[in-house]
Order: structure tokens, then C-alpha cells, then sequence
């Protein structure tokens, strides 16, 4: 036996003793390259299934806390701020035969069993606003590949769906969370910023009255340097105001009275 | 054996031979009831434990359709609205000792450890907008008490504090889903409504705009009664008019551009 399949082997035995049964946590986890939100996708080392990043929860720990351990597991970042898509718990909701071939490499019957069986997946979603190298410390996946958003093949089992059902959430916590602070580097020009609105609610924003809303809304200061890039004018770099950017974000809703 | 006592033995046996272990589902239910937002409480019939109506997951059905049992168990309601509310899942998430009292039942140890053991509880809401009467379809919980929202004594487990997330969730939904009109009858005064959104949004709201902005809305059509309350003027009587009131709900935020 290879070192590899040892480690898929005895990594499988000893996630399996210590979990919840028939319960998993998935994350979504979006960066914003290239003017294009990208989702992070990984393949299984022994099954060609592309999936989102995911994992069990250890008897010790919150489901939250599992969730961070499957985002550290598969990225430099700890203590990620993650937030709650919802639960995906169709009844047939199983790989079915993917793991069959689990038995050649040794993995005893018992766990491929329960690997097989119907599992309630709770996904939560996460924004990393720069792209420092990933790690890999889990043994039965391959290394995390970013995939565009916007024409992302189909994805194993329901993943598809929590990736979509992320998006909409995500876009939806625009006015109340930190969101597009999440995606940006410190510094931006605004053809970055109209460019990740109009990723999230994916539609033709105006130049013009982007650049005009945005700058009387005050929650973005200027940085006093410009970027140049292409053939073109130089363009302003702007960073949010932290204080006014913070305070815009309302849980209230602006009813009008 | 009384044939209570033997209901509830069976019942708890069926229910764990058959369920996803330490998983369940919780749900908040509201209604507007005397100008107060109320919520249905139950009590476990063998423990003094007042908590919101909950149970497990049966193998063979998704996660919502056993939140919708759960509800039908407890209501008149089947296919109601539930709304996600999100994932409740503490490491330390237990009862503990509260059902060692159900060994003088004749309840097998085994089903008391599983019992006893941490859960992971999936929380949903749903509204109901009249009083038909309560069903009780669950041996082991009392018939439902209706509680206020405002004065709720705490509840065991984190249930006080799934009752509080799903009050923040259903307030925020109230612009993007149809959550004003679960509440009401099918005609109400502005009174009414006016005090639905104060209890909502837990703040005083000033009644000349108010009935200003709502009017100028468009959401709501005269019905042409009036309704004789007390000794004051006779109240107008209001219905949604439901192709507007559908179309002011969005899921697209308003950002300006």
C-alpha cells in the first residue's frame, strides 16, 4: 500500500469514528480574480467527483467550528468570517456507488457503508479577498481549483445547488455584511468595484450613474494614487471608509417610516 | 401501565429506530394575536421542560418534510410556509439529565443515552394568520401555548435563542417575502398593520406617516366596510391588493444604479 492510500485509509477510519452520523458541512468559498467571482472547487483523490469543499463534525466540535476546520484544511485562512446558506437535506441526498472503489484500496466495508448513506449537508459561504497559496491538508482531496462563477460545470451530487443557492445569499447580504469589503484589496479603482456589482446581482450596471451613486453615498474616500493599466487614463485607486461604510450596512430595513 | 405511559414508550422507540441520529428539527411559530407577536410553546409531557415544537428526521424524508410533520403535529397546518432560519449546532448541544425520569416509564436505556446524546437541530419559521384550533398528534408534548414574543420566559436548551434568530430572520424577510400578509386576516385596519410593523420591528412608529407612506404605497386597497371598535370613529378596512404587494416584495436590492 502506498503511503497515499494509507494516508486516504486511515484518514477515512478515524473521521468516521469520532462524527456525527450522516451529517456534513460544505463551504462555499468565492474570490473575486480577474473582474469574475471564482468558486473554489476540489476533486476527490479516488473518485473523479468535483465537488465544493466539506467535511463531518467531530463529536467535540460545533458545526460552525467544523466548517472553519474544512476552510482551513483547504486554504491559508483561519477564523475566516464564514456565513449560513442553509441546510440541504433531501431524503435520497447519497453518492450512492461512488465509493465503491474505496474496497480496492483497502477501506473496510463498514466505512464505505456509511460513507454511502444519506447525509444532511449544512453549507455556509466565505470571501477571501486575495489569493495567497493555498494548502491541502486533507488527504482525500486534491488541491482547491478556482472555477468562474458564472459558467461553472455541473458539480457531484446537489453541489451545484448550494454553490447557487450561496451566490443568492451572498448577494442578498450586500446591504447588511461586510460583503464587498470581503472581496477587494485594500485599494481599488472604481471600474473594480462596478465590476463586482455587477458579478453579484449579474446584470449591466451604468458607468456613469455607478461612479455618481457611489461617490455621494460617502462610503468610499479617495487614496490620493492612481493605476495604470493598458493604453487608457490612469485610474483613481479608492479604499472604503471604514466608519461610513460600517455604519451603511443596516439590519433595519429602510422602510420609510 | 397507564396508556399514556405506553404511548409515549412506543412513540420514542418508532421514532429513534427510524430517524437520522443526533439531528433534528426546530419550529418557531408565529402569529399576530391581540396587537402581540406570539409564539407556540410546548412542554414534554414526562419533564417539566417548556421548548418550541420540535423532532427528528426520519430516514426516508427530507429535512423540511419533517419539520412540516413537526408542524402538522402540533397545528392544523400541513404545507405551510417554513422559512429556513439556520443551524443550531453547540458541541455541548444536550439535554443531559433532563430525561432520566423516563427509566420509571419503561423506556430502554438505549433510547435514553440516544436521547441524551448532543444534537444538531435545524430551525425553521412559519406563520399562521387565524386561531383554528390546535391539533395534538405528538404523545409526547403538550397541546401548544401561545406565548408573547416581547415577555417569553426562557426556554430550555438554546430554544430562547432559536426563537430570537428566527424573529431577526423573519423581520428581515419582510421586504422580499410575503411575511406582512401570513400574519393578517384577509381584511384589517391600518391600526392593525401599523402594529404588526411595530411588533416586527420593535420600535414606535409614528401613526400620520405611517398611514401616509402605506397608503401612497399602493399596496393596500380599500374594502369599502368600516369596523365599529370600542367608542372611537369606525376603522376603514384595508386588503392587500396581492399583484402589488407581490411585486413590492424583491430579491433584487434597491441600490440606486
Amino acid at each position: 500500500m502506498s503511503k497515499l492510500t494509507k494516508d486516504v485509509v486511515r484518514h477515512i477510519s478515524e473521521e468516521l469514528a469520532n462524527t456525527l452520523p450522516q451529517l456534513s458541512v460544505n463551504v462555499v468559498l468565492f474570490r473575486y480574480h480577474h473582474l469574475e467571482i471564482q468558486v473554489a472547487t476540489v476533486d476527490f483523490v479516488f473518485a473523479s467527483l468535483t465537488v465544493i469543499p466539506g467535511g463531518f463534525i467531530h463529536q467535540n466540535e460545533s458545526v460552525d467550528q467544523a466548517a472553519q476546520r474544512v476552510l482551513a484544511q483547504h486554504s491559508c485562512y483561519k477564523n475566516a468570517i464564514l456565513r449560513e446558506i442553509g441546510v440541504f437535506g433531501a431524503a435520497q441526498r447519497m453518492f450512492k456507488d461512488a465509493f465503491t472503489d474505496l474496497r480496492k484500496l483497502g477501506v473496510p466495508q463498514s466505512n464505505i457503508d456509511q460513507l454511502s448513506k444519506r447525509h444532511v449537508s449544512f453549507a455556509y459561504y466565505s470571501i477571501i479577498n486575495d489569493s495567497r497559496t493555498e494548502t491541502n491538508d486533507n488527504p482525500i482531496f486534491t488541491q482547491v481549483q478556482w472555477k468562474s462563477l458564472k459558467s461553472l460545470a455541473p458539480l457531484a451530487l446537489d453541489h451545484s445547488e448550494i454553490v447557487a443557492k450561496g451566490h443568492q445569499k451572498m448577494a442578498s447580504d450586500v446591504l447588511s455584511q461586510p460583503v464587498l469589503q470581503s472581496f477587494l484589496p485594500e485599494e481599488f479603482t472604481l471600474a473594480n468595484l462596478q465590476g463586482l456589482y455587477q458579478c453579484i446581482f449579474q446584470r449591466k450596471i451604468d458607468r456613469g450613474n455607478f461612479r455618481q451613486r457611489i461617490l455621494k453615498s460617502g462610503i468610499l474616500q479617495k487614496v490620493g494614487k492612481r493605476l495604470k493599466k493598458g493604453s487608457g487614463r490612469p485610474a483613481d485607486l479608492y479604499r472604503f471608509d471604514e466608519s461610513k461604510y460600517f455604519a451603511s450596512l443596516s439590519t433595519e430595513i429602510k422602510l420609510g417610516f
